[in-house]
């Protein structure tokens, strides 16, 4: 059984293409309000002048200092609830992954009853979600395309993995990107890189998904090792690519060992990512090798010593989490994974980050 | 302005993927019953014992030896209108880029009053088309990705292009295009080379066509000039690629030129792209040295001397329909195409040809 992969159903890409939302949201007007959740490091910036944004509508700047957690989800829906009777007209989030997965986790919310928690898991939403628009303002992680919404809930980090996730609408504006700080700009990257070395060095993998990882892979590599002056355009293509590569492939060892560190010392995504990866010079040689180019290039300094205070326990912890994830591992070293990578060689991995 | 482009809602990639369409229409089923429009190829075939219709369903061998007319599918509607009363549940096409036009077609007409010939041109759709899958057997053309259904009506060859014209659902299954005969699937995978070329070295394009394009090119390369077990999966995924490819780029003297030749000779699209293109080594030196290359490896003899039965009106007729795609030179040639390229050169060239 080859998965059945749902795609936003329609694509705007170009620079000012922003200027369009108004037009494409009038489309989707009917006689209710539009919602419009964006990251609230664009408060006062020129950014939030230029939400289309009408009487009736309803704006909110949301807080993602911290990975989007379910109650913060529920807070979200209440409000809008709260804002007018009826549901929205659509719900439109502006900003970068965290944003863009509050709100496709808003609008599958405001059909679906309950908490967001419920749902947490691989296809549990049975009614549709209200119109929802995604539009990027930092690229890597390839939410944009994803048919989940990373969130952390009372009793796990999950997604609400659906088809009904998938945005109806994905406006990929490159003007968007130009402004993201250097760190936060390579380390959303890197996910885009290393999950492509990850997958098209595995064993799950078909020519779906290698015509994209390869595409994803070139167009990263020309981001951060070259300089071109169409350079965020080609790292939005590089995210969304990286995206769409995930539809028949897995990750591995990095992803796997970033997970372990995220679960104990709540180390962000991306950078988790790029602290284990410079580490995985016997299984990705060629990958490593060129990420640290790029790190020398962009003058980037990883994190070191960051497990250095952690109790055994704290260790053991981390190399559990890992080590339970076993679709990732059996991707990137075959069946007979648990041979080749043993517990005690991931927490010796981990003493040394 | 950037196009806001639709895409497929749902893609299955893989071998043996066929095998899901069962599944896929299952859940589509209401109370009414499939269509299937099958290439006539098949008849008798093994892949037409597999096509999973139920009692009531309705499958028709679809002929199209000639590109599709606007009075095929309006009968095609008539006999599926006459089938059962009330709409069907779905129209699946399977085949090549003509029958995939046809189910597009038919389904857009099972709900929109008139004629096919009536909706020839943009967006004159307004009534959303039956759920509709397209399953290609031939791989090239992108006709499984593309927002239109090229008919010839009776004042005009134009297509049905709209966001309704769009797939539903694409089954990709590269085991479907195995047993295509050599001429046929060197010609149907050059319409994707040479579209990309032409795309590729335009004045229109950006960031996400020229991705999508250039990896269109590679994959074409490994297929016709390299030796890939799998490279039916290659070519399903250039041809893809090739597709989505043209959402912001533009084809170019070939296709221009191509067009000629149909109007007055009635060659095909591929093979009419083929004979253009090795008489543009002025406009595409390395792609035209490439193509060459492509020849050699599949052995393939392009057809020569083809206009010299022509008179010079019908000559000048081919000319002229080439010169009139202002938007396919101005991409090839920039703003003063007219100087570089004036009728006499055309002609001069159809001469040789």
């Amino acid at each position: 059984m080859f998965r059945n992969f749902r795609m936003i159903s329609s694509v705007v890409f170009g620079r000012g293409s922003f200027n369009q939302l108004d037009d494409i949201l009038s489309a989707k007007r009917k006689d209710a309000f539009m919602v419009f959740l964006v990251d609230d490091v664009f408060k006062g910036k020129a950014l939030s002048g230029r939400v289309p944004a009408k009487e009736g509508d309803l704006t909110i700047f949301v807080n993602v200092d911290d990975e989007p957690k379910t109650k913060y989800v529920d807070s979200l829906v209440a409000q809008v609830k709260g804002h007018a009777s009826g549901l929205p007209d659509g719900v439109i989030g502006i900003g970068g992954g965290s944003t863009l997965d509050l709100a496709k986790a808003v609008s599958l919310m405001l059909t679906n009853p309950g908490s967001a928690a419920d749902y947490q898991g691989w296809d549990l939403i049975k009614i549709p979600a209200v119109y929802h628009v995604g539009i990027p303002t930092l690229s890597g992680t390839g939410a944009e395309v994803s048919r989940t919404t990373v969130l952390t809930g009372p009793t796990k980090k999950l997604g609400i993995n659906s088809d009904h996730t998938v945005f109806d609408q994905v406006v990929l504006d490159p003007e968007l990107i130009a402004g993201v700080p250097k760190d936060q700009w390579f380390y959303t990257g890197m996910d885009c890189y290393i999950h492509c070395v990850e997958s098209l060095q595995g064993t799950f993998l078909n020519a779906f998904s290698q015509a994209y990882g390869e595409k994803a892979l070139e167009l990263c590599r020309q981001v951060y090792l070259e300089d071109w002056p169409d350079s965020d355009d080609r790292l939005m293509m590089a995210s969304y690519f990286g995206g769409m590569s995930i539809a028949y492939s897995q990750v591995g060892v990095c992803h796997a060992m970033s997970y372990g560190l995220a679960f104990v010392l709540g180390v962000h995504h991306g950078i988790g990512n790029s602290i284990v990866f410079d580490y995985l010079d016997a299984f990705y040689p060629e990958g490593v090798a060129e990420f640290r180019a790029m790190l020398e290039k962009i003058k980037i300094e990883l994190p070191r010593n960051i497990t250095k205070d952690l109790t055994e326990e704290q260790l053991d912890t981390m190399t559990n989490v890992a080590f339970g994830l076993a679709p990732l591992w059996e991707n990137a070293l075959g069946k007979d994974w648990q041979t080749v990578m043993p517990k005690e060689r991931i927490k010796e991995l981990y003493r040394r980050m």
